[in-house]
């Protein structure tokens, strides 16, 4: 999702720009479906969007400094091209602005915490549509995974990264998210490392937010994948914490995989969450199947199907409030659609 | 104004695009004018947009993918660049993926329903500025035409869409819109088939909205233009009808003109409402001329004026809130400006 | 600000516009940096942007109508890449559609004021970060500058503006902006008119804002530069007024300088405010330093300190609400960052 697939071009002759290298990208995704859900008694049918991919606008550019630096940024939206809305903030997805060189790449803005990445990383059906291992992090009508609000689970306002230059296979991420001035969920510190070679990727993530003076929100996370002909293999590993109340956990596994058949990619994932506290056990079974078109265009369908312990309220991507009176309730949902990026 | 006017370009060399017939295209147009508009006693001067062309930025484009199939998106919003805000959804003017080829084009996404088109297409001022014939059509101060919630009037929200490849001079449109669980006056279902050949354009809509499970809002119409020289004639005949109150309908019909004169077009509409209820009957009489500077630019004025029966509160677009006591008020204004696209 | 940093292209081959001298131009500005502020005995650290420019997103082009006559349009919008939410109204910088000539420049929409322009032009910290001049113009906590709804001290709603042509080093602009309708702090009219010519930069501005109809706001203001080798001096005064309540006045004066140092650029301004009334009296000392990476990104560090005489409240830009019990209170505030332009 992060290649450039359509670069505006360095104009030299227009742009008075003196470096050949320096470019602005237009990119985007549009992703549309239709999605059938059920949570408990109640079902659902809609127009879905984001199956397989975040549906999105950005721009982006890298102008080259000489000497090795570069200077670069970044600004990505989110659209909702269901009903023709932006979704919220309108350069939410990320705004940074950079400088890079063979110290690594320095990244002032809004971006993804460290913390995130190994739960898009290593699922194979990264973190969209009805399938998504983060349907088990929060619950159908938090608003956030432990009902407190930390807003980092995925991007953090106001953030000052650092990510290691290319060596060898080692790659890591750090991050200090300024709260300015408020603990408000937002104040932000992590850090990533991994190592990506041959077959093999692996990557540790941990991350803390000050949700309140006295009350942290902690995530650590393993991800891996391994790759054995046209089959890979995902596993996640996921232990979230907040202080108050205290002792309140949350504990998540998966095991995925993707097996490519020409043009096509057949694809699984199994999950479990868990806890020391009641009201948050789940499973999570996922199948899918992606038919690429083109490197940019591709037909998808997807199920999912969550199986709640008692009081648990997890729920696939996009389905009702639950209805009925059953305790242990299960929320499934599938979805065909249609991807394009630009 | 669906022309591609400037194609940010299929620049392989940079976007490792395979296919050379691919493109992105970023399009939009400004129009900005004066306007003076008066309803009853109270008149006002504003600064108007919007007077021939609605104002709006969009990106778009055209995947060729083989074997005579190609995919494409449309992301398109308003902009009112008098007050330099966006308009409502930020890209509601049209957001939507499509799947082409020799079977004709699935198009996914918030797009404009069969039924609204010969509102637009058979009507010389379109449905912009003060002398569009969709001034007859919903009375000042209500938010729908029929004190209803049906928002399909011009587009739908979660539509799935089929339109006719091209067979000699037949096309056609059929549209469902989901309500995502909800009948909101978006669930929509309709359809349009037309016949364009040598001097003739005749088209036939249909569209029905479920505003409650008890309450569908439907409309029909015909429209059809014939080219005799220079001057191009158009009629059109609406019907609509909700279930809620019984029996409310309105009918509009409408004849104008068009007469090309070298760089300008001077055209005029008269237009009436009428229905078997009260407070529904209306004339429009409007008249104007657009001078292209270019196949972009133009400047234009427009002159309408709108007499209501008693009750009817029709006016004109951009109008004031009606003054003074009549029972017949009339409401009419002009306006000049400058449309330009990109 | 205003160069053209990347033509998008006069594709001409894909975009059938008949004029080569034609473009449409994307451009932008990211800036973030961190930043230090204290008012009074209430200090904050927050992540910054706009430090020495303004975060934007915008798009504009000429097209040549021949005969010398040209169109353009310019749509701007700002954003805010430190938390990723695009700041009030989408293209509120500007938002305008010219038609242009031997005549000079005739332009409609949303627009700088004419009596805004020697604010930004005549001091060496432009009208951003915490050592702006314009600091000195509205207290904090204040939402205008007389607690009245005056909106146009930058730009204005609804315009329509005339600027010469190139005559000499003599250049000029006139606006008026409609309120459309109601008196509400944007109904405008003022102008400016300068020449620049050798190492002499001059020009003088006035605007009258109709805050109700009973209550004008105006504004006077004169601006210089001279440039003397590598160092240029800056100067510049402005009177404002409101009708009501009666004599209500408030009277600036700064003087700069910018000394260029090779790739680097040493900055300085001081300001005073005053008034026949009290609780106006200020005065703000900044100093600051941009490095140039290349022409379009710079690393910049930035200090400013404004001591209030009683009663006022002026603070640096982005500057906490005053604590403590001090009446004459200071404010303080340094920042670092980088600004990156497309």
């Amino acid at each position: 999702m992060k290649k450039s697939l359509l670069a505006l071009a360095a104009l030299t002759a227009f742009a008075g720009v003196a470096s050949a290298q320096s470019s602005v990208t237009l990119f985007g995704i549009v992703d549309l479906g239709l999605r059938n859900t059920k949570n408990g008694s109640t079902s659902l049918k809609t127009m879905s969007q984001d199956g397989i991919a975040s549906s999105r606008l950005g721009f982006r550019g890298v102008e080259d400094l000489g000497g090795g630096l570069r200077a670069g940024f970044w600004i990505e939206g989110a659209i909702n091209p269901d009903v023709g809305t932006s979704a919220g903030q309108t350069w939410q997805r990320r705004s940074t602005v950079s400088l890079m060189g063979n110290f690594g790449e320095l990244r002032l803005g809004r971006d993804y915490t460290p913390s995130f990445w190994n739960h898009t990383v290593f699922d194979p059906f990264g973190t969209n549509g009805v399938g998504a291992q983060t349907n088990l992090q929060t619950q159908l009508g938090q608003t956030s995974m432990f009902g407190a609000g930390a807003t980092t689970l995925v991007r953090a306002n106001n953030s000052i990264g650092y990510f290691l230059p290319a060596m060898g296979g080692l790659y890591g991420q750090a991050m200090v998210a300024h709260s300015d001035g408020s603990p408000n969920g937002n104040g932000y510190k992590g850090l990533r490392i991994g190592f990506a070679g041959g077959p093999v990727n692996v990557a540790f993530g941990y991350g803390q937010t000050e949700i309140t003076p006295t009350n942290d929100q902690t995530g650590m996370n393993l991800g891996a994948s391994f790759k054995m002909g046209n089959f890979t293999l995902f596993g996640q590993w996921h232990k979230y914490e907040v202080d108050v109340p205290a002792n309140t956990d949350q504990t998540n596994l998966m095991i995925g995989g993707a097996l490519a058949m020409g043009a096509g990619t057949l694809k699984f994932s199994y999950g479990k969450a868990s806890s020391d506290a009641t009201s948050r056990e789940a499973t999570q079974l996922a199948v899918g199947y992606v038919h690429d078109l083109s490197k940019r265009t591709s037909l998808y369908g997807t199920f999912a199907k969550i199986s709640n312990e008692a009081g648990a309220r997890f729920a696939v991507s996009g389905a009702p409030a639950f209805g009925g009176t059953d305790n242990k309730p299960s929320s499934s949902g599938y979805e065909v659609g249609l991807r394009h990026a630009f």
